[in-house]
C-alpha cells in the first residue's frame, strides 16, 4: 500500500514537472535544460509524498496540491544543484548521474539553483484559484522561512562550518533540523496551511513532521555506512571521508539505530489521537528509517 | 533636488536593511556577515529609489513600502554576488571593495546569495498590514517573473552564452531587457500595485520603467569605456576585456549616446500625460543616462 502511493506520488509529482518546463518557452535552452536535469533527475520526492499524502488525510484533493508539491521540490532540486558544486561538497554524482555542474557546466549550474528556487515562489503564487490569497501567503512565508538563512540555507552554512571538525549531538542535530527537517517540516505544513486545520492538530502534525525528518537524516547517515555505491548513487562512505560529523560516529551505529527508533516512536505518537486516518503517513514514518537508500 | 532625493532614498533603504539584518538571531554569524556585506556593500540602490519615488508619486507613504525596497534590493545583491563568481564573471572588485567571495569564500558566497533571494520573498510576505494579501500576492508573483527564467537569470544565461562572441543589436537588447530591465521594471511595478493604479496608467508607467531599465545599461556600457577605474569602482574596460558585446562595440560610441538619449525621450513621453507630479522620476530619467558612475 506504502509503495503504491510513493509511486503513485513520483508519477504525480514527475508529470507536473515535466508540465511546467514543457509549458516555459525555450528561449534559454541551456538553462532550461539544466533546470530540468536537476529537478527531474528522479530521487525518492519525499516532500511531494508528504504534501500530497497529509494533504489527502485532511481532505484536500491531490489536483489543489500540485503547485504546493513542485514547489517544493524546486527548492530540495535547487539546493542539491548548488551543495554538489566544486566549492560546496564537490559531488560528481548524485542518484547514480553526473551532477548538473558536471553534466553541463558551473555558472549554469548555480543559474539553473537561482532559477528553480525563484520558480517556486512563482508557482506558490500563480493564480489558481485553488487557495484564499491569505492561503498562498502563508504558504510563501512557510516555505521563505524553511528554505532561508533560518532554515536550509543556515542549516548548510552550519555543515559547511562544521567540515572537519567533530561537533557535540546538540549541534548535528539542530543542524540537521536545519537543513533537512525545516523543508519536510513545510512540506507538513502546505498541507496543513491548504487544510486550514486547527491549531491543535497543527501543533501534532508539525511534531510528527520534525520527528521524521530527524529521523531521515539519521538513517541517512547509517546508509552511508551500511549501503552500497550502487544502491545509493552516490559514492558510500563519503561523510567519512569528507569528515563530516554524524550519527553513527557521535553514537555508534547502534545509538544511531535506537535513535531513528526513538524518533520514530515520536513521530507515530504525535499521530496518535488525530482525527483522521493516519495509517498510510505512519506507515511512511516507518519506511523512513527502514529504507534502504 | 534629485540629489536630495536619491541621498535621502539610500539612507532609508540601508537603514531598513540594517534593522532586517539586526533583527536575525547571530545563529550563522559567517553567513549573515557574508549577506549583511553583500546588500550593505553600498550602491546607488536605483531599485528602492523607483519604488519609493514612483510609490510617493501615487500617494503611497515610504514607511510602507520600505520592506519592497529591500526585497527587491536582496533579490539585486544576490545576482551581483553570484554573478561575481570565478565560474561566473570572475570579478573581485565591486564599488571599490572585494566582492563576497573575496571577503568571505565561495562557498559562503554561492550562500549568502542563496539565503538573499529567500529573504526577499520572506520580506514581501509578512504580514504588516499593508497591503492586502491580494497585493501581497501580486508583488510576490511580479518579484519572482523579474527574476527567475522569464527575468534576470534568464538575461544572465544570454549573458554566459554570448560571451565571447558577438551577437546582433536586438539580441543584446533582449539580453539587458531581461538581465537588468525585468528587475527595473519590476521596481516600478511593485509601487504600481502598491497604489491599485488603473490598466492605462500603469502601463505608461510600465513603458518607462522599460526605457529607463534599457537606458541604464547603455549608460553601464558607455562608463565602462569613458569612466575610469576609480570612478567605477570596478576594472574600467572590463566589457571590453572579457569580449562582451555592449552598446558601443555594436554603434560606435556616439551610436550608443544617440540611444540612450532616444530612451530617455521614450521615457519621458510615456509620462507625458499623466495625472501625477512626475517632475522627480522624469529627472531621475535623466540621471540615468548623465550619470557618471
Amino acid at each position: 500500500m506504502l509503495t503504491d502511493a510513493i509511486n503513485r506520488c513520483q508519477q504525480r509529482i514527475n508529470q507536473h514537472l515535466t508540465a511546467i518546463f514543457d509549458a516555459l518557452p525555450v528561449s534559454e535552452p541551456r538553462l532550461q535544460e539544466a533546470m530540468r536535469y536537476g529537478v527531474l533527475l528522479g530521487g525518492k520526492r519525499v516532500r511531494p509524498f508528504l504534501v500530497y499524502s497529509v494533504g489527502e488525510m485532511l481532505g484536500v484533493a491531490a489536483e489543489r496540491l500540485d503547485n504546493c508539491a513542485a514547489a517544493i521540490e524546486c527548492i530540495h532540486a535547487y539546493s542539491l544543484i548548488h551543495d554538489d558544486l566544486p566549492a560546496m561538497d564537490n559531488d560528481e554524482l548524485r542518484r547514480g548521474q553526473p551532477t548538473v555542474h558536471v553534466a553541463f557546466d558551473e555558472a549554469t549550474a548555480i543559474l539553473a539553483g537561482d532559477a528553480l528556487q525563484t520558480l517556486a515562489f512563482e508557482l506558490i503564487s500563480q493564480e489558481t484559484g485553488d487557495f484564499s490569497a491569505q492561503q498562498q501567503l502563508l504558504m510563501i512565508k512557510a516555505l521563505a522561512n524553511a528554505s532561508g538563512y533560518l532554515g536550509m540555507c543556515g542549516g548548510q552554512a552550519l555543515d559547511l562550518a562544521a567540515t572537519d571538525k567533530e561537533i557535540p549531538l546538540s549541534e548535528l542535530t539542530r543542524l540537521h533540523r536545519l537543513k533537512t527537517g525545516a523543508l519536510i517540516r513545510c512540506a507538513v505544513q502546505l498541507a496543513v496551511i491548504a487544510a486550514n486545520v486547527d491549531a491543535q492538530q497543527r501543533q501534532q502534525l508539525l511534531a510528527y513532521a520534525d520527528a521524521i525528518g530527524l529521523a531521515f537524516q539519521v538513517q541517512d547517515d547509517i546508509l552511508d555506512i551500511t549501503s552500497s555505491t550502487e544502491e545509493l548513487g552516490k559514492p558510500q562512505g563519503s561523510d567519512t571521508r569528507s569528515n563530516k560529523s554524524t550519527y553513527p560516529k557521535l553514537l555508534g551505529l547502534a545509538g544511531a539505530k535506537a535513535t531513528a527508533e526513538a524518533l520514530l516512536k515520536e513521530a507515530l505518537s504525535a499521530l496518535g489521537n488525530l482525527p483522521y486516518n493516519s495509517r498510510l503517513i505512519a506507515e511512511f514514518a516507518r519506511y523512513i528509517i527502514e529504507r534502504r537508500v
